[in-house]
């Protein structure tokens, strides 16, 4: 099995960022019949880790490089508006809000058709492996803000 | 967003079974660097849910019968062969081993290009609101033998 | 097994509010070797359960009111500042920062020794069983605000 | 925060093995109302990794040893005779069952009060850094047969 069989399992790349389809399993549910609330948390990462994946920016390219830096949370905020249910095809939509040279603000959302379910600010930092800052690979940078195209 | 446009969601029906392709995300890790040994449970979970979905004798349908009774997991094995890492897109494979009246008996696999990384046999029931067991319905029973189709 | 067995099982009431010793299992962390940051979401959940636990106000007590109201998480804003890893024992410490008829905002942080590994500012509201927002009932408002003193 | 100020965190050692109470939150629960399969997969993790650490030969201990050895799953069988459900106070029994040069077999069990709810039979191994299986240390084997003490 490769990514090429199955083009869909990352999304996709659009004008806007990033949308990932995600299905809620009985895993992602809690007794109350909904969501778990931090079942969505995991949704958005799933959806930061695809965008960057299709972007060429992934953990196995940073890893290569000197340092082996890595991406991390350093804070996210989350308003949760409606509740999505079992069996549910939702999408995790994400786009750049905001980057500077140490520190990436991206604007994220779990939708169903036009229901907007929870939204999301999370900013992101790179840090080598010792866990200090760091400055934001170029290329990694060029390729978010759109002035370097993805991998073919 | 429906399933429609994005096909490959739910896997896809086989000959044996069914299939669906899982990316492993950083929430199936753990610190040893491999997927979590839960991980792979969930992922059989989800194999299981999108196969009996692709029958059309999924959650929705089962809850709309009278008593509306559920699958319920009553027993599992499973081998933990090699493991699979961040990134890997593996696949779960999902056939049934054996069906009795009241029992299913499901063969499944994780496996990642010819490897097979975790093999499992897991037996489920059929239970009503009140946890009791009851027979499997028909419809069921002829789609996950063969001798009804699948819906369209 | 019972509570009284194991008192220490849900944490203790403080003056400031209520703090719970977490462990860090496998199951916490990711391929980084820290804690995943959704991890820190789940403790801080079960600090709050646990804190309307011992106040008397948990989901059994709300569940037998009329209209089965429960609480929701409608907005928390987390700061990821140190992390913690395998094995760590964490505080979650939990406070009431403000009450509002419909609205309760919990202040909380997860901590080991004198480090403040994350902080959280979590909104809380009270839904009926359709998910329309109500009124938080008196006895929770007067336990939270230490107007009325938790059960014995 | 210190085990020692919360002498129950790690449950205990019994003439049996060990035990291990835990509770059981949202995050365990699905939208059946009760215990999601794979959490009891969880709990029973939490009670192995616990037993060790008690019996002073846990992830720690065992990573400052030469070749850096660690405990790996390689086979489990659980059974699900009844449901816990949300707040309930369950207990994780850990037992050997048998103990061979390289091969660990635990039996464990989720019990409340007399009820058995789940029961496991869990094979573990020792595998060193990349992933061989290697002998069990002789430490290990000889505290969890009972012929060495566990540390005071």
């Amino acid at each position: 099995v490769s990514a090429r069989d199955w083009p869909d399992i990352a999304g996709e790349l659009t004008p806007e960022g990033h949308r990932l389809p995600v299905r809620v399993y009985y895993e992602d549910t809690d007794f109350s019949g909904l969501v778990y609330h931090a079942s969505y948390v995991r949704f958005l990462e799933r959806g930061r880790s695809d965008f960057l994946r299709l972007l060429g920016i992934g953990h196995r390219e940073f890893a290569a490089e000197p340092g082996a830096p890595a991406f991390a949370v350093r804070r996210m905020t989350v308003e949760f508006h409606r509740p999505a249910r079992i069996d549910d095809l939702v999408m995790v939509e994400t786009s750049v809000q905001e980057i500077t040279g140490s520190r990436l603000i991206l604007r994220q959302a779990v939708t169903r058709g036009a229901d907007r379910l929870v939204e999301a600010e999370v900013t992101v930092v790179v840090v080598d492996q010792s866990g200090r800052p760091r400055r934001i690979p170029a290329l990694a940078r060029d390729r978010l803000t759109g002035s370097a195209s993805p991998p073919a």
